[in-house]
C-alpha cells in the first residue's frame, strides 16, 4: 500500500528524491480501473465463423463457439445454422436454478425437422487432449473438481495432467450439447445455456460447445417450466426462435461488434487478481481467493470501449 | 458392485446361504431414492417465527430466517413484517447473474418509509463466533474460499477454525442485507437474493439472514434491470410486494406445509454422497466430489412427501 512512500505528487513533479527504482503503485486498481486503463490489444474481436446470434423476439443472444474443445460439434452446429435448421424452433425448456434449452418442440421423432446435410448425433467431445497449442491461463485458486482451472481462450476451463485431458467447464453462459442416455446421442439439434450456480458435476458428461458472450438476460430471465426437468408444458409457454445465423453470413453493419478481454495477457491477471483482492471500499473482507467461475469475462462495444 | 455376492432375490427367500455379515447394496442408491425411503424423522418442519412469506402478485416466496447466525437482523426484519413495512412496496433491482433486491423505492430519504419501532439499521453480522451449539456437518471436499464449509440446520455455512468465526454462505438462494458503503449501513430495510453463480466474495462482507427455501423462481425470472447495478429505470417495471407475513402470523391453513431435509442425519451424508458420485445411468463420469453451492437442499410439501 506504500501510502507514506512519496510525498504528493504536486510536490513530485517538483522534484522529489524518489528512488530511482519501480515502486508499486500507490493504490492497487479495482478491476473497473484495470478495464478503462486496458490498452487495445488486450483486447480481442470475435471471429465471426465461430460466432451464432441466436435471435429471440426480444433480442440478439450472442455465443461464441468453442472449435477447439469440440470441433466437430461447433461445425455441425454452423452446419445446422447455415441450413436453417433453428429457425422456428423454440425454447422449450427453462429450469430453475440450472438451463435454458431449446431445439425442436416436436416429440415424435418421425414428424422431427430434417437435419439437411448435418449430422443428427455425434461422437462426444467430452474432453480433449492437453496440446502445446491449446492456450491455458491457470487459475492459482484451486478447484473442487478438478486438478487444474483456468481459461483458454477466453473460456473457463480445466485441465487433469495424469490424463492428458482437457475440457471445458460448466460456468454460468456455458453452451452445451443436449443428449439422451447414451454419450453419442447429442450432436446440437438440441443446444443448453447454464443460467444457474454452475452444475460443474456436468463436466466431462456432456459436450460443451461454447459460450455466451451477450445477451444473458435474453435466457435467464424467462418463465420456468412448470414440467419435469422445467419443460413447458404448453405450447405458447415457448418462446419462438426467429432464427440462428453464423455471423459470418451476416451483412457486416449488421453484426454485433463486441471485443472480450484477451485471457492471456498482464492486463487479464491484473484484472484477476483485482476480482481476487477487491480493492473498492465496500469491501471489508478481501476473500483472497477467486473461484473459476466466479471470474467475470470481460465484453465490451469496440465502439464504445464501456465494458457490459 | 457385488453383483455376483448372492443369487438372485427370489433364491434368497429360499434360503440362499449368504453369510450374517453385513453387504452393501447390490447398487448405491440415487439421491431421488435416498430421498424416497428416507424416514419421518430426516426431515424438518419449519418453525413459523423463523419463516416469511414473501407475497407477490404471481405468487409465494417462503424464506427461512437464520437466527443463529444473525439474532438481530432475523429480529428486526421480524419486526418489520410484523409492522407491515414492506407492503406495498417493490422489487428494485434485478441484476443478471447476480441479485434481486426488494425495498423502499423512494430515492429520496426524507420520504423514505418509516420503519416504525424497528431500526433502520444495525450492526453487521457477517460473521458469528464458533460454539459448541451450533450445528455443523462439514463437507469433505474442500472449498475454494473458506478454510471448512459444510451445512448448519440446513443452512449453507462456512468456518474458520482458526479465528473461531462462522458464517453463512451466498449460495443460489441466500437472502442478504443490503447494505451502503459502512458495514453497518443495512438493517433489512432492503433485502437481496442471489440468483446466479454464487458470489461467494460477499461472505464475511455483508449480513445474510436466511435462505428462500420455495419460491426462488419467482424472484430468479424477473426481467433484469437496465440501469446501473440492474436497478429499474421506471417505476413501472418494479414488481410490487403485495405483503410479507412472518408465517406465525398467519392461519395455520394458510401456511406452506413445508419439510427440509435435516442435515445432521445419516440420509443427508448418504444424499450428498449420492450427489458427489451420481449413479444416474446418464453420468459416465461422476465429479467424485461437490461443490458447497452445489449441494440441494430438498424441501418437500409435507403432504405429498414428493420433494419439488
Amino acid at each position: 500500500m506504500n501510502k507514506k512512500a512519496c510525498v504528493p505528487f504536486f510536490i513530485l513533479l517538483a522534484g522529489c528524491a524518489t528512488p530511482p527504482v519501480a515502486t508499486p503503485p500507490e493504490k492497487p486498481r479495482t478491476s473497473a480501473e484495470i478495464l478503462e486503463q486496458s490498452a487495445p490489444e488486450d483486447w480481442r474481436a470475435l471471429d465471426p465463423e465461430n460466432t451464432l446470434y441466436l435471435e429471440l423476439p426480444k433480442g440478439r443472444v450472442v455465443v461464441e463457439l468453442a472449435p477447439a474443445f469440440a470441433p466437430n460439434h461447433a461445425a455441425n452446429i454452423r452446419t445446422l445454422a447455415r441450413e436453417k435448421y433453428f429457425d422456428g424452433l423454440a425454447i422449450i425448456r427453462v429450469q430453475d436454478n440450472y438451463v435454458t434449452q431449446w431445439g425442436d418442440p416436436e416429440e415424435d421423432e418421425k414428424k422431427a425437422k430434417p437435419v439437411g446435410t448435418a449430422k443428427a448425433t455425434l461422437p462426444p467431445e467430452f474432453t480433449r487432449d492437453i496440446a502445446p497449442d491449446l492456450p491455458f491461463t491457470p487459475l492459482a485458486d484451486g478447484d473442487v473438481y478438478a486438478p487444474e482451472v483456468g481459461h483458454s481462450a477466453g473460456f473457463p476451463a480445466a485441465r487433469d495432467p495424469k490424463s492428458g485431458k482437457a475440457w471445458l467447464t460448466h460456468c454460468y453462459g456455458a453452451l452445451g450439447v443436449a443428449r439422451g442416455n447414451t454419450p453419442d446421442s447429442g450432436g446440437g439439434t438440441s443446444l443448453y445455456v447454464i443460467i444457474s450456480h454452475s452444475p460443474r458435476h456436468l463436466d466431462r458428461n456432456i459436450t460443451l460447445a461454447g459460450r455466451v458472450v451477450q445477451g444473458m438476460e435474453l435466457l435467464s430471465s424467462l418463465p420456468r417450466g412448470t414440467g419435469p426437468l422445467g419443460f413447458y408444458e404448453k405450447p405458447a409457454q415457448r418462446t419462438p426462435i426467429r432464427r440462428v445465423r453464423v455471423a459470418a453470413d451476416v451483412p457486416e453493419k449488421d453484426r454485433a461488434t463486441l471485443e472480450l478481454l484477451r485471457t492471456d495477457t498482464n492486463t487479464w491477471n491484473e484484472f484477476v487478481d483485482a476480482r481476487r483482492n477487491r480493492r473498492e471500499p465496500w469491501f471489508v473482507e478481501p476473500a483472497g481467493a477467486i473461484e473459476l467461475c466466479n471470474v467475470p469475462l470481460p465484453v465490451r462495444e469496440k465502439s464504445e470501449k464501456r465494458v457490459r
